[in-house]
């Protein structure tokens, strides 16, 4: 590629899983020059697709950077966070810091007091479903797996508000393990979760739960209740959200299809499946696009399902996406 | 064990997936002598657990046989019911030939007039729902892995009538590879499964459908609709059935547990999660037992998860304890 | 089965792998009364197949226990192995420390000093070759995965003294994750794992080098030395060991399936598989036994495959085998 | 990428998986514009990462065709090479057909005439141990899996000729599913290859051997025999060559690696890994690449651990290097 003038980046939480594809993909990225990946972890070893080493967090001068992403477990981020905008970098944070609108809503979810309110609201990195407030932002909060998966398999219908009030939004999501983080725990090990498949905090009892319903109401403040029970899959990446609506009476199911065209026709990362096609993982595992198929149950009773690369338009690439948009460069540089 | 008087059995489709369980379990089943294992394609070689070779279909001859497991495909199951019935065997189909009660509602679902109307209605194996009527029957419908592992987490709810009638009742279900058969197909070949989750005949589509829902409504003639979506996972046995279903707003979720405590309790082969736990594949593959946890979502909304292994509790387990039934043995020889 | 007269039986380490094997062989092992299943991590919780809870390592009381099992770290075993020889109890150690037959070979292997030198040797408990040595013995060293694997596809040829001296014993080994051991490390996080195959400890530097070559030599004192490379496989269970070998001038490999023949025909754990037949994982995967396959790839060179499930045949499956010699009990109770 | 002038390329065999490879990596090639897609099997459906349909074999025009790539089965092979010879096109073979330098050997090897005996010798395309023989040549013969990955694992020290002739050459292979073709098989059906590894064709019974060993020829033509058994390994993809080799006594084991350095230093599609590190699958799986690691067992004894992606650098992104040769492009165009 041509030389240009590249912005210069660094990486947070580098050697995590997000932040391993993050640095993979800003490693192809024309106008992005990586100059650091930090990782308290792996200091000093190599970091894969780079010329760099990893290291400390505290080691880390952020003069003269222009952007971090910030793929850190909760908490750590939002730290970071404040530490990055004092100075002068900007920020995309990977974590669920900074996702929720109100110091309030993140007690609620988190059970502790957000670490850093004043910088709550933050707007909500989902570019497909909140790209005008994106643009040129200085920090955004870049949604993760599970509500990105489930939003963008609900936004045409939320936004139209076709559904029933009184009716439960249900959603049956399963996650490759990687969605579970690196550090190794014993419900990651390979012989817990090979031949298996397991739900875990089902209903609403998952912190995603808060946050989902956060953005859905945005677009449909009278939507029915979420239900959502996430499982974990025995594969190692990929995010799929089956999920079961019902519609207002006066709306038809025959009529979804136009409606999520109208949304999704221009949009180079959401691929709509033809009728007679289901969306797998296979669709998505090692893009940055999701995946979305439609079925007509009956009139009024919807099953879509939504994939996507959990590590990928789950995380890091939509990550991308955002600084793309932050930093006025074509949106899909890097991701297609 | 002690030598005792044994019936004589024979297994047709005993190379297939679930006749392979079937002789396995019968290979140490102390009231049974397996006399033969019919299998067109494996004729000539050795059969597993065994001392026999498998024999042609046309080969067998049924006297002095007192009872045959027809684990066929549908359509053949159907026409070898026929002819051991009139050989005087007892039958155990375990295709979905003899599960329809009217020649209707196979034609329904399977789209063409049933081989053998005259049989119908056959009594539904399914022993924790209909064990009165199983108990010195001639020929049972053994049911499969759907229809067992959904309608067990079904049944408390429905035998007490507590589910809202205008409500669907949503399964989420979920099935590892050896429910789609021996037959090499691209849609089980390693390479396409591996990584991979699929739905397929999503909705009401699934033949399943129809079976499901005239037992759902034997047990409550007013429950909601089903609606049905199976998935294809990366795993070679087991079946889970995630189950979201609304109350009558005079029942309170609260009560649930207790009604599937009066359900289960005496029952060996279902095994009611504590509330903590939540039910996964490795709770019952390779037993021949059912797992199910239950998630109270809100007052009146329930998550149920139920799971069996596909080939066991969901086929060849389910059987032989029809089987056993039939003729008088404890009900859960070779079982446990 | 009858009620009879039975042992008192303890297991330490009881919830790592080859320890939850060992309870769900005892739990139905007809001489055998499970009194106890030691755990330090999981103190308190229900030890599955049984009425027990785990209890912690100095909590259990040895009056009156007749014999225990060690599933415990090596340097950990020894030391309990010491103290329940005091108590009066019967060993069969799981670990490596006591299958080194002097202090010297311990040290040059384990890189310290053996903790307690004066309880070696202790008979080597691979019954196939050593049976004489363990019947009635009150300390046996159980051998695990990769020697038992390793030797039983060896032992026809060694004990017959074919092996050309001059040339190295190559044997390319992958094993079962569960082989790694249940705490959770990074080399067995499932993501790590899928889809990948590692080798480790290549060449002669993997511990059970040491271990293998004593038992050889004790066969054959003359033969070649061993090449050993193990692999991680992307499986929970099964061991596979790859043997290539090269006969003596004197001798021809048309006449090695005899010998195998002769070794193991009366063998009821071991399965030498027809000349067409190669040995896979499925063979023995969840029995206790061996499958050894045999290739003339010349005159005088062999190719032999030998597998085991590495927490059956292994490990635990074998422990209770050295435990009914040890007791009197028919060999093979609880292992068919 | 700037607009320049493109070659007109078609594939034959192209919805096989070493077929899909290929059409994925042409689409991204700058030098490369695809023309057709030719499957009998999936005639008329889109061809995935292009705007094309594919096409039966006998509906293809050749006119006005640069190149192409035959990714179709032995024997249907040699006929379209010979075919595309006529009409002009350039013509890159991954079948084994024009693999053998002479008919004689093809029929030793195939066990039946050669179909065009008048094509061979073709020139090998391995383009790290052939690239003199290959550069503007009009018709190329790419290696796949087993050969590629085997023969770069030894060929610094069969053009040093450092081994010893009177020792055989032992190669321990296991290769990923998608190396068995796309076509169901019941080898290749997912429950049979869950959990499981299975050598097949062991010894010197697989068809590669004489192709191997005629390439090692051609570099030490002392070379001692091949020693071959490969397995079928529970992954999509990868594939691992383990060498177990002896070094002439003037030789010297500590020495090896700078062999190794000198011959693949400047080759930017093979990795010589540090001697600390063992080559995994996930060090090649999804690039063009192949890794190397070299264990000193002793002096004399080396063991070598080669890997490549089975349908990369062992098929497709092989057959692409050697379009580039052909026609002047640079090697790795494509392929990084």
């Amino acid at each position: 590629m041509a030389e240009q003038t590249k912005i210069r980046v660094g990486v947070y939480g580098a050697s995590g899983y997000a932040g391993l594809d993050l640095v993979e993909i800003l490693a192809k990225h024309g106008h992005v020059e990586l100059v650091f990946a930090a990782s308290n972890t792996f200091a000093g070893q190599t970091v894969p697709h780079t010329d760099l080493r990893y290291v400390k967090m505290d080691d880390v001068t952020l003069e003269g950077v222009d952007a971090v992403f910030l793929a850190l477990p909760h908490g750590v981020s939002a730290e970071m966070a404040a530490k990055a905008q004092v100075a002068g970098c900007a920020v995309i944070d990977l974590s669920a810091d900074l996702r929720m609108d109100t110091p309030e809503s993140y007690r609620e979810w988190y059970s502790h007091a957000h670490p850093h309110p004043e910088l709550l609201p933050v707007p909500y990195g989902l570019p497909e479903i909140n790209r005008a407030h994106l643009v040129g932002k200085r920090m955004i909060a870049a949604p993760g797996c599970y509500p990105t998966t489930t939003l963008l398999g609900l936004y045409p219908l939320l936004k139209a508000r076709w559904l029933l009030p009184e009716r439960p939004v249900i959603v049956d999501a399963k996650s490759g393990v990687s969605g579970a983080g690196r550090e190794p725990k014993p419900t990651t090990h390979f012989v817990e979760v090979f031949g298996n498949l397991s739900p875990y905090n089902p209903g609403r009892s998952h912190r995603h739960v808060g946050e989902i319903e956060q953005e859905m109401h945005k677009l449909d403040p009278n939507v029915g209740m979420l239900v959502f029970t996430p499982h974990l899959l025995p594969v190692d990446r990929g995010l799929m959200a089956s999920i079961y609506v019902e519609l207002k009476p006066e709306y038809d199911s025959r009529d979804v299809r136009a409606l999520y065209e109208a949304a999704y026709d221009q949009e180079p990362l959401v691929q709509l499946l033809a009728a007679s096609e289901q969306a797998t993982l296979k669709h998505v595992v090692r893009t940055n696009g999701a995946a979305i198929s439609l079925t007509l149950v009956t009139r009024h009773l919807l099953h879509i399902t939504s994939v996507t690369d959990n590590l990928r338009k789950g995380a890091s690439g939509q990550a991308v996406q955002c600084l793309n948009l932050m930093f006025g460069f074509p949106e899909t540089t890097a991701l297609l």
